[in-house]
C-alpha cells in the first residue's frame, strides 16, 4: 500500500473514532511529516485522501480541521417491496420529466444531469474541437461495432481502479448508458421473464424492463447497505428469476455504497443459482470515498456479471458514450447493440479517449467529487430547514441526488403539478418502482455549486409541500 | 411547375425519344433561350438537372452533348423468394462485415459508406468546431427525448421535397436511421410475428427482425421496380402479417426507385388489410433524378407510414443523426425510443440545423448526386470488363452501391475469403436475406471517387471470382 494511503487511513480512524472531535484543527502537514517520518507531499497526499472522503476540509491559512458535524435528518425506511413480479408502469410521468431540453425554463431539480460547468471539462471541449478540423475527418466515418479501440483501452485501464480486471477486447463501446442496460437486458432474457430489481431503481431501467415485457420483481432494499440478500435468495427459490438488477455504488436513487462482504455473497448466490447480474456502475466514479468502490464484477468469477457504465455522470450525458463489459454475453450484445444504433459516434469516442489518456479525467473527478460532496451537506441542510418536520433523507455516498421520504400519505406527484407553474420539477417517487410506489417519495439533483436562487427553489418546494399538507 | 423544370423535361423526352441521340452535341444556351423565349439561366438552370440527371454532360468550351450509350449488363434476375415465413439468419457474415473500422487496412467496397471527403461537407466540420468551444457547453447538456427543436425543424423542412407534409412536432430524432427503424419495428410487432419485406433487403434491418423475433416473409422484387404488390396481395390474404418494411428509394441493395403508382397503391393495400408500413428512406435525397421521388409516407392519409431516415448517408454515418416520423405510433416509437439509448447526442443535432439551416445542404447533395453517378457509370464499365462474361448488375437510380449477380452456383463468401488476405471486403449477397438466399450475388460500394486502385481492385475481385470458377 502506498504510504499517502496508509497515513491517510491512519488519520482517518483517528478521526472516526473521535481521537479529533468535530471542529478540531487537525495537525499541521510540517508536524505529521515529523511525527511519520514521511515527506510533506505524502502528508499533503494524505490530507487530500481525507478531504475527498469529507472527513477533513481545509481553511485557508489556517490549516486541516474536522468538518463540524452536522444536524442529519433520519433516513427513509428499509423499502418492503411487493413480493411478487409485476409489470411496469409510470411511463406517462417518465415522459414529463424527460421531455424537457436544458433550454426550457424549469429549474429541473429532479432530472439527472451532472455540471458540466467545470472548467475541468475545457480539454474535453478542446479535443471535440479539434476531431472535428481534423483534415481526413476522422469523426466523420463509422466506427467499428466494437467502439474506438483507443477509448476501449482506456476504459480497461480505468476499470482496474474498482478491482476489474477487463481487456479492452471484452468492452464494447455504447451509446450511453441507457443502450448499455437496454442490450443487457435484452441479452438476457426474453419477454415475459422475471428480473430481480433493487428498490427503488432507476426509472430508466424499469421503463426498459417495461418496454421488452419483461417483469420486474422489487426486492426490500436498505437505504445503507442494498438490497436484502435474504430476501433475493428466497426470490430466487421461489421465481425463475432470469436476471439480477442492481446499481450497487452510489445508488440512483438512495445514494448508498453496497459493502464489499455483500457483493461478494451476491455474486455466490447468483453462481448458486445460475442467474447473471447487470450491474450498472454509472456513478461508481463518483463517489467520495477514495479509493472507489469495488464493482461486483470485480468478484465475477466466470463471466455472469454485465459491467454497464457510461461518461455521461462523470463526463458529460449530451455527449452519449456509455460502455459494457458483458462478461460470457459478449456476442449476444454485439448483435443486440447492432440493431439497437450499430456503430457509436466516433468523434466522442476519440474526444474522450484524448481526455483520459492525457490524464485530465482524474482531475476532473477529483473536482466533482468534492463539490457534489459539498452540495450534498449543503442540500441536507435546506431540507432540514425548508422541508416539513418527520421528513426523511438519503445519505449518498457519492453521486449528486438525494431521496427525501415525506409523510405517507402525501403525493409527489402532485406536488410536481403545483410545483410547474412555479418554473421548478423534481422528479416524483412512484417513477423509480415498477408498480408505483414511493408516491410520498422525491429525487432532488444537487449537482450544481449551492447558490441563493438554489436555496430559493428548494425552500419553494418545502413550502409547497406544507400547502399541500394544508399546514 | 417553374419554367426551367418544364424546359428541362421538354429536352430530357427529346433525349429519350432519339429526337438527340448518344454523343451528339445539343442546342446552345442561346439557341434555347431564343427558342423557348425564356432567359438564359433558367436554360443553365434546366441543364443542371439534364446533368444531374444523366442525360446531358457539359464538355469544356463545346456546351452540353448527349452521353454516347453505354453497355450495360443484363438486369439481376427478379428475385423469387419464398413464400413463408423465416427466422432471420446470417449473422455471423454480417458481423465479419461491420466489426471493421475505417483505419483497417482494407478497401472496404462491401460498407454502405458516402463519400465524405467533399469540401463541402466544410460548414459542417466547422460548426461541430464552434459548438464544442461555446461556453455554455450547450453540446453537452441531455437533449429532450425528441431531440433538438432546430433540427426537427430543419427534418420537417426537408421532407416537403418528398411531398411529405410532417410537422416539427411529429419527428423525433434518432441514434442514426439503425435506431429508426428498430424503435419502428418494436412499436409495431411483437416477438413471433410476421414482417413482410423487399427482397434483398437491407442487413440491419434483417438483423433487428432477427434480434427482435420477428419472422420475415421475403417478397418477390423487380429490380426496375421494387416489391410485387401482386405477391403482397396474396400474403395480406394467407398470412396475419404486422408490417410491411421496405426502401422505395434508391433501394438497398438494388438501386431501384419504385414509381409512384406503385407508391400509391400499396398504401391502398396497406390500408385495406390495416397494416402499417416501416419506409426506409436513408437514401431518398440521394437519387440522381431532380426533383428528389416522392415517399411512399407522401400518401400516407390515416398515419400508418412510419418514415425512418438519416444524415448518415447523405451527410456522414459517424454522427448517427438520424430521424423519424412515426405518424400514429409517436407514443409508442418515443418510449421505445427512451429504452434504447436515451436523448440523442446534442452536439452533432446542433451542426447539422446549422449546415441546413445555412443552405449548405442541397448543394452539397447536388455534388454528391452527380459525383455519384459518374461513379456508379465507371463502376459498372469496370464490372462489363473485368467480371466474367454473364454477369448481370443493378441499374441505381441513386445511393452509391451497385448488385452484382453471378453465375447461380458461384458462392461469394468463398469470395470473401479470397479476397482478405488481398486487402479488399465486398458485401456477400446472403447477408441481404433473411434465409441465406442471394449466395451467388454481392453489393459493391461505388461512393468514392473513381481512380486506379479502385479500378485495379475491381479488377482483383473480378480475376479473384474468376479464379474461383476454375476458369
Amino acid at each position: 500500500m502506498k504510504l499517502y494511503i496508509k497515513l491517510a487511513e491512519t488519520l482517518g480512524e483517528r478521526i472516526e473514532h473521535g481521537y479529533y472531535r468535530p471542529g478540531d484543527r487537525l495537525p499541521s502537514v510540517r508536524a505529521l511529516s515529523l511525527e511519520h517520518g514521511v515527506s510533506l507531499s505524502t502528508v499533503q497526499q494524505a490530507y487530500r485522501i481525507l478531504e475527498d472522503s469529507g472527513l477533513a476540509e481545509p481553511r485557508p491559512k489556517s490549516g486541516y480541521f474536522v468538518p463540524p458535524r452536522r444536524q442529519t435528518p433520519a433516513l427513509p425506511a428499509v423499502s418492503r417491496a411487493p413480493q411478487r413480479p409485476v409489470d411496469v408502469s409510470q411511463w406517462n410521468d417518465v415522459l414529463d420529466l424527460i421531455k424537457r431540453s436544458a433550454k426550457d425554463n424549469v429549474l429541473q431539480l429532479g432530472r439527472g444531469m451532472p455540471d458540466i460547468t467545470s472548467p475541468t471539462l475545457k480539454p474535453l471541449l478542446r479535443s471535440l474541437g479539434q476531431i472535428s478540423r481534423r483534415q481526413d475527418g476522422s469523426g466523420l466515418y463509422y466506427d467499428s461495432i466494437y467502439g474506438t479501440q483507443a477509448l476501449r483501452e482506456q476504459v480497461a485501464r480505468l476499470a482496474l481502479d474498482s478491482g476489474c480486471q477487463v481487456p479492452a477486447s471484452d468492452i464494447v463501446i455504447t451509446t450511453g448508458c441507457h443502450e448499455a442496460l437496454s442490450v443487457a437486458i435484452r441479452s438476457t432474457c426474453e419477454p415475459g421473464d422475471i428480473v430481480a430489481v433493487d428498490s427503488p431503481s432507476f426509472h430508466g431501467a424499469m421503463q426498459t424492463l417495461k418496454g421488452f415485457g419483461m417483469k420486474a420483481l422489487e426486492l426490500p432494499t436498505d437505504p445503507l447497505n442494498g438490497i436484502s440478500l435474504e430476501a433475493l435468495e428466497m426470490a430466487l427459490e421461489q421465481w425463475p428469476i432470469k436476471l439480477i438488477q442492481l446499481t450497487p455504488n452510489c445508488n440512483n436513487p438512495l445514494g448508498y455504497i453496497m459493502p464489499e462482504a455483500r457483493k461478494r455473497a451476491l455474486v455466490t448466490l447468483a453462481q448458486r443459482y445460475d442467474v447473471p447480474i447487470l450491474e450498472d456502475d454509472v456513478y461508481g466514479d463518483l463517489a467520495y470515498q477514495y479509493p472507489r468502490p469495488r464493482t461486483i464484477k470485480s468478484f465475477d468469477a466466470d463471466g455472469r456479471v454485465l459491467l454497464c457504465s457510461s461518461f455521461s455522470k462523470t463526463v458529460a450525458p449530451g455527449i452519449r458514450v456509455g460502455w459494457i463489459a458483458p462478461g460470457r454475453y459478449l456476442d449476444r450484445v454485439l448483435h443486440m447493440k447492432y440493431i439497437s444504433t450499430g456503430a457509436t459516434a466516433t468523434q466522442p469516442q476519440l474526444a474522450l479517449a484524448d481526455f483520459i489518456a492525457n490524464g485530465h479525467y482524474e482531475p476532473h473527478l477529483r473536482r466533482m467529487r468534492s463539490q457534489y460532496q459539498y452540495s450534498r451537506d449543503q442540500m441536507i441542510d435546506w431540507v432540514m430547514r425548508y422541508f416539513p418536520e418527520g421528513t426523511r433523507a438519503s445519505r449518498p455516498q457519492g453521486s449528486f441526488m438525494l431521496w427525501v421520504e415525506l409523510p405517507e400519505d402525501f403525493d409527489t406527484l402532485l406536488l410536481n403539478r403545483a410545483l410547474l407553474p412555479k418554473g421548478v420539477q423534481i422528479a416524483a417517487g412512484s417513477i423509480f418502482s415498477a408498480s408505483g410506489k414511493y408516491r410520498n417519495c422525491l429525487r432532488m439533483n444537487y449537482s450544481s455549486k449551492p447558490t441563493p436562487s438554489i436555496e430559493a427553489a428548494v425552500r419553494m418546494v418545502g413550502e409547497t409541500i406544507r400547502e399541500l399538507m394544508g399546514e
